[in-house]
């Protein structure tokens, strides 16, 4: 008998796991596949391997603008650089696995379904059924690729990001469909390597999630790299009957033709409800997730579900920020509700995306009395002395109040910027606290205290 | 007659008059040389553009490691990566000019000097003099480099940071004395240009002022390099006679003897307070410092200093934030004096250094009631997919209160990081604080949310 089983061990359940090991609990944690989860194994981290090269790679090429001289262009061994993030997902894993280990947590090889209150059948992959007791059970199965009808993933021609990220060959060209994290750096990855990439997006923008001066800037970069991008795109027809896919769509410039060696199909995710047992104790699902009140209990008692498969952002961090209050609340700590409208998100390509809190345009939605500045990165000395004069800083704040109600950054170190915005907008901080804090010089995180300092019209480098 | 004359146009006298023109005054800023001073000239910006040349070419020269081939190896072009950083430093303080003249200062070449109340003299390279007259004078004339009478520079054996920032040659060897930022950027840029450098430092370790496992990290870091470091070392002869320099050096591993190309001294700065006309004003003066009170008004009403001329942190973010504070205080503004207590600083080699506040040992020392705790940079995902993993975050809180007292922290992207904990010092946040606020995931910020938990003994991943 546990206190506690987790259902899934990406970085909701783990994270579900240590905590509640930490707390005195005993635990048992049910996994199917590798321990980490998508994130570890198929997302966050191997991604930002693949990125890394890129970067590499993109500095290799650009090396004489530094006065570095290559005798030779530099060239991917693509498949060295997909054994080093495999190398990478497998390091952290085996971290996460020694971590549990370290703090008493059972690890279950198979898949989890419910069975009725406290009791969880584990089927491993030679069908073996086991139960597993415990007091409360978290759901943390996550998610899954969507696919679209008209692109059936097949692994060979139309790729989903798992093919993308542990592909055999470099492909001459790829049609990528969907512009939001995934697809926007697999497509900046690619491109990078030598792939001839295409991305399709049916919405009005590029990472349509982003504040539109974002998405324009990032757009204007990633054509820079050669990526033809097109948006409010939608796909006519697909036949991969021959050797080449031949793609028809149809943007606001008109039908276009194309043809390309493979298609990386990222449209979102949809969340794995399905065989997890969900029905045998009624627990309530909405628009394919399932309801939970604001510490993630289900509607069966005891019963809790976090991550990806309940309606707050599929982020790895917010799961396990999930995971963290759940518990605690669960445990019997005092625990306040996560704040869902200071969530960070960030896009990894090259300029890097960092948001948090209000688009300008949903502030404007919103009917919001705000205020607006931007810092460009051509006015900081760090970016320019770095060669990453693509960017910028932008802050929204309560016109009254002064508080921050969301930063957009996009441009080199911005994803490991937004943490101060971030915090200011967790504890109800203002731009005038952000604007008179003193910041290091010459540092990119400036142009946050610049543009702060612009809301009041006090900015000295605008 | 202005409203306010400034003496030197370095991040502290150009800043004050920005800003003083934002609030409506007349402004004349007086510079005898470059309008931006050592900073944007000789110092933060044209380093860095030098360091980001180091980081491009050492990324070609490990781009095996991520999987990326170069046929034949890169090298530096020495003189295309000084003419870039010259190209940096021309192309910001024409960014300033622009926004002196965009504000309406009044820019006055020549050599500023105090004669009385409200008068500053100003002789310009012809010797023709003139007189501006001026309600407020701010005296912000910076600092130069120290000299030992062991090693006077002379340009050619014996390099100050300027002839380091323009050299004609790449030295194929150099002893550098003293390892502040100064000296470990030059060191560690050198030695990435392919120099053989040893670091000569008489306190007892490298970096004196950061924490010491800072410190330890760095040094380790600089080895892994090539870099030759000594600690607890006095020079004790220096003779450069002859093709190479000489050096007999003390270490506390006994006497060595080096032969190098050239000598970088790197042993601080002093402040520039002569020939400026304090004697005139009886302007007082302590340990080579001028004295003012908490609002930068020295004994002599009206007259005010800031930036390294005055005793507190050399450092250009200093000397931008006295000069607000400075003048909006003398325009009648409500202000409050800058918390000395929660001053940033950075170190830009590779892995980077950032501190804010206490040392552990300075912690120690002070009988302060304290917690400390580290996350290692292994323990991000962030960090091991980007290859950097030589790192670490550390936080010291009060033991009562929680207060963030100082944060320590080496690594890639730590510069930036900073930002964060600084923010935190400034408005008295807790570590709870910033322990429970959602960092994206994967970042390497996520580290200072995990030493914050750490403190508490909460953290997830260790």
């Amino acid at each position: 008998m546990f206190d506690l089983v987790a259902i899934g061990s990406g970085p909701g359940g783990y994270v579900a796991a240590i905590r509640a090991a930490q707390l005195g609990m005993k635990v048992a944690l049910v996994e199917k596949e590798n321990i980490g989860g998508v994130c570890l194994n198929y997302g966050c981290i191997p991604t930002k391997a693949l990125l890394k090269s890129a970067q590499v790679l993109h500095y290799a090429h650009t090396a004489a603008e530094y006065g570095v001289e290559l005798p030779t262009p530099a060239v991917p061994n693509f498949a060295n650089v997909i054994a080093r993030s495999r190398g990478v997902a497998e390091n952290m894993r085996k971290g996460v696995e020694f971590l549990l280990n370290k703090n008493k947590v059972e690890l279950i090889q198979g898949a989890g379904r419910l069975l009725e209150a406290g009791k969880v059948e584990v089927s491993d992959v030679a069908h073996r059924v086991s139960i597993v007791e415990a007091k409360h059970i978290i759901v943390a199965t996550g998610a899954r690729a969507r696919e679209l009808p008209m692109l059936p993933v097949d692994g060979k021609k139309i790729l989903g990001y798992r093919h993308a990220l542990t592909f055999d060959r470099l492909p001459k060209s790829m049609l990528v469909v969907g512009s939001g994290a995934i697809g926007s750096e697999l497509a900046y990855f690619y491109a990078m390597m030598g792939t001839k990439v295409t991305i399709l997006e049916s919405l009005p923008q590029i990472a349509p999630n982003c504040d539109a001066d974002v998405s324009r800037q990032l757009d204007r970069s990633l054509r820079k790299y050669g990526i033809h991008t097109m948006v409010l795109a939608q796909l006519l027809e697909v036949d991969t009957s021959g050797e080449l896919c031949r793609v028809e769509a149809q943007s606001k410039k008109g039908v276009e033709q194309l043809e390309v060696e493979v298609i990386l199909s990222a449209v979102g995710v949809q969340a794995n409800i399905e065989h997890i047992g969900l029905e045998r104790l009624g627990i309530a699902v909405e628009n394919g997730k399932i309801k939970v009140d604001e510490f993630y209990e289900t509607n069966a008692a005891h019963v809790y579900a976090i991550g990806d498969i309940i309606a707050t952002p599929a982020l790895a961090h917010v799961a396990s920020a999930e995971a963290i209050a759940c518990v605690e609340k669960l445990a019997g700590l005092d625990v306040n509700p996560i704040n869902y409208a200071a969530i960070p998100s960030c896009i990894y390509t090259s300029p890097e995306v960092a948001s948090v809190g209000v688009t300008e345009q949903q502030a404007q939605d919103k009917g919001l009395d705000f205020k607006v500045a931007k810092l460009p990165y051509t006015a900081s000395g760090k970016a320019v002395a770095s060669g990453a004069r693509d960017g910028f800083v932008k802050l929204i704040c309560d016109a009254k109040t002064d508080k921050i109600l969301g930063a957009h950054l996009v441009g080199a170190n911005v994803t490991e910027m937004l943490a101060e915005p971030t915090l200011a907008m967790n504890l109800g901080l203002t731009a005038h606290q952000i604007g008179s804090g003193i910041h290091a010089h010459p540092t990119m995180s400036e142009a946050i205290m610049e543009a702060a300092e612009a809301i009041h019209g006090k900015s000295v480098h605008i």
